[in-house]
């Protein structure tokens, strides 16, 4: 089986596991307070233009989530997202375990607008009895979205105004950042993200690292005492060298855009090949995760070869499924694929 | 000005007025360990087919809400309600407080279906990431709804075989149950509410009492160790027996239906009126809460002399507000209202 | 039997049940917001010297202990308490519920020091792995302590400084403040307590209510939001005028002190007794709570008559109990209790 | 400079290293799902006698901890720890997080009795207003505990007897559990530790591996649905293979306690030459970690050449210190450290 499920299959890039192994018998300090992760903090730092102090390392993206909106909140506020938010959908209630309600509302696919935003502020302090509601605190949006879509630079800055207007911090969740900030179509760099947001996140997980997750501040008020919250959050990683020197090799040489250009590049022929196929897309991704929408004939005819994963149930003979490329992902098999959907949806028309 | 915002406006019925100078000089244990608890336990445990250790008394519909539902769910649970339930937008977060996610499903109006909770459930176990969500644990209704809708009883048992198929509890919020008891197309009992849900709670603060809600568990397996769990929200009531003489009083000869059916009547002239006039209901509601549409000239000539709630924007010309009665409301003013009404709607046609 | 196991064994104080039933068929808004929160909070800003908004109405002790701590802290931070504090150990968890650790640490008798603050503290940040601890977030003294005894203006002074140092707020727990303010041996006014704290609240369960406690925030900055905080927290009133008229009633013409003399004189006398029969208190209280440390043939002579409550066994003869006296303790009972314990203690020797 | 601070300062043991490189081309499905894990959890279970579903991998300690403890425990209760737990000194609060109260009791050194634990429940329960107090609703040790002591067979088989009677489960935190299983003085295997308790965990962060920690439950009654637990915790990690992998080479030929054996054996010869010297010891530790006290001359003379740990300032001239062994300590380093204590304690005899 050819496996296209997601983009955290393999164990980590090449670059990254020979520093490991060179590293391995290196000492250092625990938690964070080594000279890998003071390079990469570094490193990141001249690139996002923060201080080197605002950037910190997390294992995963819910630990994340969590730990950042908690910082941020005061206890009788929520955070803003769509529908389709990782925080609303697929953390098991780890906001809510620290006492937050997500207010979803509902965006374009999975895109908050900036209109949204607002009206909703607008709607809560309008209401007579707003102190008997969750006050909304701050906003949380995914670059690239659960669905791969990516905001413009007018979306972002519109977003970043009205979460200003209601004094409300901007959080971006980049799990994929990469493979935003690499899309063709993307005219925002890293440093108009850090600019645009008060604090966003690099994702290791799924660009290339063993696991890391990168967070930033660029607002630096939001971060006092973090390493408290990291702590209490149980994402205090004993050899946090580990994340430093993963942080280190993405981003002392270009690895990390190089990284997300190969799996985009990937998935856009995968992309390609659909709408000559005339196959739907559930979501108009330029990112490196795709999700056509197939019959079930069709669906069950391309599993007998590739795993992929299913994301939604569009109607009783269609689907929509994920395709996922990344680092590890070959030519070879991307064309083997291509081949295979251009055969079954040949053999359909 | 005459009052209709809402059915909390003036102190206690004269009744239990009496009853709380009569006994002002006991002398009494605290924390609900006194002798009027005792008989309004006795009571109530009567009337619902309940035994009396399973009647518990708290001060107010948030705190009971949060404590039964604190006590009920596992950490990564989460409490299923309508969208437009108590929990879900009037309790500042109270329950997330508490860790937990209120899983809003849209209902007909204001009430949950048996097919609505069902298919969440199926939904969420057929979902290979299920761990991944918050599960679900409970359900909350409110009876009346938010809008004075109120069930049937083949609704409800619908509900209780949905909620036992997905080993779930049924919680009943029953901050106007009186005012839904005695609603005239009501076909339930206390006791088939009793028998229909694991825990409930009846209504004080709204039906006659300075306030006050009587929690009721006829699942008693759900109930151990709940006064340490009313002591943790700080719901333990120092002068508990203040809880116990108002209960008593409502339970011991008939008043808490009494209240009911008076505020009831009157809510059904005022409904009558509407109709009669032609002014539509934004629900149908058979219990002490009506919500016509009026236009917004229209509630603006009656805001001149009566108070009311504004409930919903309905469109551009058209808002839906709330009058609300209660045992103090008197005939007088009823006729009062029903006469401008008239003359209003009148003058409009 | 003859009660003085605490000091909320009756109703409320004449004055305020002839308001309760005056007032009873007015029409007001809820949660708060009507004309007798008004005037209370009017009275009471005049009379500490702070501004009427800084002051908010909770029903219990418990509940506004939790509320204002969960309102200052961070979720990192914990509140450093007397080991005897309330907080510490009567309230089930109140405190940890909001994820805030009690950092309790031990106290001469029942009250901190100002050494002892500081200390913990300078321990804290002098610990290298200090973000792996609670870090020290707020003080919380209670006035009178648990044990009844009193902080002279000198001592609060110390503590207020101590806290400031290191930028802590001081929130005083004065569940039994009047009795605190009128001890013989007080020197602190209740502008004083404004002045040297940032938060305290007026007891009135204790002292004469039926119920409430009268949260003042002496540090505005403190209080921002706070009406959400008390609904998330299941402490949003609903018919608040009950709490605005028994404060108002309290304050209006020094009914709150008379009521606080009543009870410390008769006290005292009971002090008086102890002290002249050679019995030892477990704590030398000034207040209306008595400690005697009595022989448990003493003990249980004594209870064929009164009701009194166990505090702590001293050794395996003797035992501390408490006598509390009240508004509605009478002179005679007093007398009587007087004269027993003379003929048993006589007796004896 | 030579370091011997803590046992987590290189990488991970060369076997480790090589199956990392091994297998990182693999392509494996995420969150703990994959054949590394499965395998892992098939030789844990079977070597501590449980079913292998009952095995969960965590990343951390502080994660292990605040996500079993939040697992077990309802919102009311507390877990009792001794006051050196790492829980209660250590975390950050992150129990408290989770609600509950750290119910810290003295022990002997950092152990806790059955005796003791026996004397609060008695006394929780003995006292009448014991709903107001958090109710103790499990039982935390370490083994060693954070001073490097173990429990005999005979302790802990009283203490688990202690737990049972109280109907409290019972947990072992094992972050250096091989250390005190391989102690020469130890009569326990992990058998018996898994019978002992009711779920414990396998640390893997300090004994050779990157990261990583397997939780046991010996008592299956209590992992229903941990894995939305973890979810929950941010402790789902995506990669979970790594999980699998390490501990898999850690338990298929016995490398685990090879591990053990290497640094208790070194740590042994660093106790016997602190014996020989006069040097006392602040815990009589048989496992990797050893802490002498030190004069003040003599820790900055050492301190000139080592590095170790503070642990506790004795009194003005003494100090006690940490030194930690691990699987890549080298008898070199070791016998350097020998020679200049003997040196240095020499010169100052």
């Amino acid at each position: 089986m050819i496996h296209f499920e997601c983009d955290y299959l393999e164990g980590t890039h090449p670059r990254i596991l020979q520093r490991l192994v060179q590293t391995n018998m290196e000492q250092s300090p625990g938690y964070g307070e080594d000279e890998h992760c003071k390079r990469a903090r570094e490193l990141i730092g001249a690139r996002c233009g923060v201080d080197p102090s605002q950037v910190h390392f997390l294992v995963g993206g819910t630990q994340a989530n969590s730990t950042v909106i908690d910082a941020i909140l005061k206890p009788y506020q929520g955070v803003i997202s769509a529908l389709t938010g990782h925080i609303n959908v697929h953390e098991s209630g780890a906001i809510e375990m620290n006492g937050h309600k997500v207010l979803a509302i509902p965006g374009e696919g999975g895109k908050l607008t900036a209109q949204g935003i607002s009206a909703y502020c607008q709607a809560h302090y309008a209401d007579a009895t707003h102190e008997h509601m969750v006050q909304p605190g701050m906003v949380y949006i995914s670059f690239p979205t659960e669905n791969g879509e990516i905001y413009t630079k007018e979306e972002l800055s519109a977003i970043k105004l009205a979460c200003q207007s209601a004094q409300m911090p901007l959080f971006i969740d980049g799990a994929r950042l990469g493979y935003g900030l690499n899309a063709p179509s993307c005219d925002l760099t890293i440093e108009d993200i850090a600019r645009l947001c008060d604090v966003f996140y690099i994702g290791g997980t799924k660009v290339g690292c063993l696991f890391g997750e990168a967070v930033v501040f660029s607002n630096a008020a939001l971060s006092r005492d973090f390493r408290y919250m990291i702590k209490r959050h149980g994402g205090m990683f004993a050899k946090g060298r580990l994340l430093g020197l993963q942080f280190e090799t993405l981003f002392e040489d270009g690895l990390y855009d190089e990284i997300s250009r190969h799996a985009i590049s990937l998935a856009m022929a995968l992309k390609e090949t659909f709408r000559e196929c005339g196959i739907e897309l559930y979501a108009d991704s330029p990112t490196n995760q795709q999700f056509p929408i197939l019959t079930r004939e069709m669906a069950a005819e391309l599993s007998k070869k590739y795993v992929f994963a299913k994301w939604a149930d569009v109607d009783s003979e269609h689907v929509a499924v994920r395709f996922a490329t990344s680092w590890a992902t070959t030519q070879e098999n991307v064309h083997a694929l291509i081949e295979d959907i251009r055969a079954i949806a040949g053999a359909a028309n």
